[in-house]
């Protein structure tokens, strides 16, 4: 079941110009900073209310957010819906008819498993889905 | 201070399209609907988590939304962040050189007042503040 919004990802040329805008407007003190290399992305987060603000930037010509950019410009990229079941959750969207880009989940930031929705099904939004990796059963501590 | 994502907006052609549409996705029992004539939108809403998600159609030709849908097609619109000092986040945002679309804030849905920056000065994101509308003070009981 998708229980909240986890975060709005934008696309942004450069993550240093975007960090530098996003202070002004929303007078961030610090940004989560990742990259994640399995999307090819650079990110700098912060949270608004409990909802994540996603800054990603390409972080290799090949990237997503690289094509992203080229067709559409900057702007929201797409919305992200937390789940604690995301495997159900994609079997139920395959069962609607719903298209999936990812039909597993893959490694995402901030530790999740995601898996985005195809926009041609969701009437243009690209939605991904996520939800918290299990711990490693090597690492219980951690 | 902006403080909580209040709704993200969806730019559709047909709102009992997308009603569908969004009852299958997040198996969305309800929608609150409502007709904005100052923004000439139909909107159709439901809550993930505590984050509105508006599907916003338009209720004539000269609608901002209508202008949208023909540029971009359907796809996320807007994001709107809730304060509780908006007149005073619009003189900040000036300050900061941010551009605004309305200058003052304007009747919104779901009776707040709102206010649009302009996508020029944020990084190509149409981003809404909004604020609950202070209660008429000749309907105490409202």
């Amino acid at each position: 079941m998708l229980n909240a919004v986890d975060h709005i990802g934008i696309a942004v040329a450069n993550i240093d110009d975007a960090m530098e805008l996003y202070r002004r407007i929303f007078a961030v003190s610090e940004f989560h900073r990742e990259t994640v290399d399995e999307q090819g992305v650079h990110i700098a987060s912060f949270t608004v209310g409990g909802v994540r603000i996603e800054l990603t930037a390409p972080s290799r010509p090949d990237s997503p957010i690289a094509t992203f950019l080229a067709k559409r410009g900057e702007g929201i990229h797409h919305v992200a819906f937390r789940t604690d079941a995301i495997t159900a959750d994609l079997q139920r969207m395959q069962d609607q008819d719903i298209r999936l880009i990812n039909t597993t989940p893959q490694p995402g930031a901030h530790n999740m498993q995601i898996a985005f929705l195809h926009p041609k099904s969701t009437g243009g939004v690209l939605m991904e889905l996520c939800a918290p990796a299990s711990p490693s059963p090597s690492s219980p501590l951690e």
